[in-house]
């Protein structure tokens, strides 16, 4: 089959020996895969990524000095069946699954494995028990949104707000907007989000924020309170570079709390005694839980999150490498998605 | 009056004048004043703690070029009453307050003011109405350990345990013992504390610990999960120093909540890719709740706290200045005592 394969810190398009479904495992066509801002950190600090991962006490999942193939965010159609499979859906069926699959050896973690190739494949290799069948009037490409904003959903739980509290969202890439729209699904306002890019301020809007603010023009800070007050706000970190966090501590209101979304995968500073002074809550947040998952899906496919908006482009397998660096300027794009059976 | 003056970054014994109870105040004599960690730090980096109060949006409580006369931690005996007072309490009451103290233009700040000496004065002003009488069979000096007890209650309380869960203590000085006393107070098991010191771990048993470890010997983490098994903890951060925050959450267990009592002035590092992989949730707290502390001396006085070990040394307004220096080598002294009254 063929795939965008990561070599080298590089993505290239090559052909891989065809997939057979073991045990509990089902073969998937790929129909659509988001590209996710981690692949991004990946193709360049795959070696960092698996470092800090066993640091924190979990698996290192990939070899990157052998091929890896990327995408954990997707909708795909049943092909097979392996063995020991009830095989209560059909094949044609469309289905979505968390990025994990069972194997005789434990775990394995579709799109950041060397053996489970993710969705920049033609085909994948799924476990049976996590398959969640898409409802037919659902567009593929809104099911394949279902794991990105499954991370929004979480970051938003994970947050306890208490009802009908609002939130501020710094930073509107694809988990800004993802926090958005699960700001927006549990109710509660003002909703105040802040970029540098109009494009996602746009976005922002659209998912439902009610007030966008350039951080350059104004401090999104300054923004919550003329909307809210001066009460503790929830701040979602949705940028994840170096000194977000420090200039988010030093500009929230005491007793606030901020769920740190973003990535920030290098080393970071804070000022401890600004969060003390204020006594600030920082929830890290990651993922989402197999129930957050299942019902993100049914909000999309209930009308209850449109994600039409944040689907920004679409590329063929060769269009990969290039999408990659597309998205590396934030202005032009939100969600990029790649048909991998698609070859123009 | 007689006082332990800070200035020009030294503790030097002056004379002051006397001070005037103005309306809704009080004049007290201070019976003892504990010598707390804060106050170390401020005699070297006053400037700093304000430059980072003003930051966190609070007040400038004090400038630096001016004598101050700290201690914060007190136990006192009422001599006058200024006008505008109720004066249900008599001249020869005990009373312990919280170090706050209203004035004609709002709040001063007992200790750490230009204006309002604290405890390492012969008399002080406090307001009638933040008073709390000490019952006759508490001793002062077990009173006067109110106010440090009552930061090791709030930090326990911010930390929203389950019932019956243990915790870890990370440094057993003066922060750390009282944390142990709140969880001891709440229950739940096991308690595991960890510090360098042999004398601050004996310190850590009388006040409840189940477990103390060495950590050059044996890493907490390591001691908590043998004790309580591979669950998320409550960690308490009461050391305070640059990077124990990030060795906490390097080795914390997934889902473990850090709570930041130990007070960092210091710029921190942080590897928040650790903290994300875990989901950890880091509350920073300061001080305690009015009724916290009213409840605090209450526990005190039932016998529930016992604080009798904590207390390691007394000295006169001469001996402020060498106790500082003392408290600088942690082996030595969990709590000195400063009683103002005594010339020998």
């Amino acid at each position: 089959m063929r795939a965008a394969v990561m070599r080298d810190k590089r993505i290239l398009v090559d052909t891989l020996p065809d997939l057979e479904p073991q045990s509990a495992q089902v073969l998937v066509k790929t129909l659509a895969c988001g590209i996710c801002g981690s692949d991004l950190h990946a193709l360049l600090h795959a070696d960092k990524m698996m470092e800090l991962a066993e640091a924190s006490g979990m698996p290192r999942t990939m070899d990157t000095s052998r091929d890896v193939v990327m995408g954990h965010e997707f909708c795909a159609e049943i092909l097979d069946f392996g063995p020991h499979t009830a095989k209560n859906l059909k094949p044609g069926d469309r289905v979505c699954s968390m990025p994990i699959v069972l194997h005789a050896a434990g775990f394995g973690a579709v799109g950041y494995s060397n053996d489970f190739p993710g969705g920049y494949a033609e085909q994948m290799l799924l476990t049976e028990g996590f398959l969640l069948k898409v409802p037919d009037d659902v567009p593929t490409e809104a099911a394949a949104l279902t794991e990105p904003m499954a991370v929004g959903i979480h970051a938003v739980a994970k947050a306890q707000r208490e009802a009908g509290e609002g939130g501020v969202v710094v930073g509107c890439g694809p988990v800004g907007l993802a926090v958005i729209a699960g700001l927006r699904l549990q109710g509660g306002e003002p909703i105040v989000a802040s970029d540098f890019s109009p494009r996602r301020r746009a976005l922002a809007e659209a998912m439902g924020a009610h007030v966008t603010v350039d951080p350059a023009a104004t401090p999104v800070m300054e923004a919550w309170r003329k909307a809210a007050g001066a009460k503790p706000a929830t701040v979602f970190e949705c940028v994840g570079v170096p000194g977000m966090l420090d200039q988010i501590v030093l500009e929230a209101p005491p007793q606030s709390r901020i769920v740190v979304a973003g990535v920030c995968m290098e080393e970071d500073r804070i000022r401890p005694m600004l969060a003390i002074n204020k006594e600030l809550n920082l929830q890290f947040v990651l993922g989402y839980t197999p129930e957050e998952f299942a019902g993100t899906l049914r909000s999309i496919a209930e009308g209850e999150i449109d994600v039409g908006p944040l689907i920004t482009g679409r590329v063929t397998l060769e269009g990969v490498a290039g999408a990659f660096d597309d998205l590396s300027r934030p202005d032009d794009h939100a969600k990029i998605l790649v048909e991998p059976w698609r070859t123009a």
